[in-house]
């Protein structure tokens, strides 16, 4: 585990949440990406090494769509960067942390992501992702 | 801003925690620190240029306490790393953030602090910080 990746912000409104967080954090965001298979559009913020991904839902099923409804704005998880994600399922697992998937799936900016249930993780919803360009063959 | 300074995450009991942590981080906590002026008892990891910090309530009328309450364990609060706090808190003031406190106070790992009202960014709870070495005379 290298580093906080990211941190998952979910919001309403991404055009009104894009233009808060420029002026929170000083700086626009540097892209924008729809991850079709989580029904997200979602906008990056780059701060040190970790980037701030604002996430809106584009559709009424989406995980972010239900936690908006639940809990409302807010943080909605942590992504760790992972060298070999195979092998950090493979530990987590021995180490009795429950997995989502059985596979990592493709995630936004270009990445493998698997998520770990927030229920073995004291509540945080935990990314693993890792570079799909230096994805051990 | 410089950096993702730490992550702060509410648990029920440290030890248990920290133990948790230590299984999914791969490594253990390299520190503990009561901070009374916020009622908790925390323990920090590293990971990359961030920290992440475990806050246990010390009283029932800590935030961490009321935040367990209401909340459940799980993300707290987001501390953002700064160069000279006095100059950011002035310049989000202008831009309309809200600030918990009008002067930044002593928190954990000699930092000065200051928290910035969820209720003006996105429901995330804020910190700034800055290292008290770092302090402008």
């Amino acid at each position: 585990m290298r580093k906080i990746e990211h941190l998952g912000i979910a919001v309403k409104n991404l055009e009104t949440s894009k233009e808060l967080f420029s002026r929170l954090l000083g700086k626009d965001s540097y892209k924008e990406e729809q991850v079709g298979a989580e029904g997200v559009q979602t906008a990056f913020f780059l701060l040190g090494e970790t980037k701030i991904e604002l996430l809106e839902a584009l559709s009424a099923d989406s995980p972010i769509a239900k936690f908006l409804e639940k809990k409302n704005e807010g943080l909605h998880h942590i992504a760790i960067a992972v060298d070999d994600i195979y092998s950090e399922m493979d530990r987590l697992k021995k180490e009795g942390f429950e997995l989502l998937n059985d596979l990592p799936k493709k995630g936004a900016d270009d990445k493998l992501v698997v998520f770990l249930h927030p229920r073995s993780t004291n509540g945080v919803l935990v990314e693993l992702c890792q570079d799909l360009e230096t994805e051990k063959e």
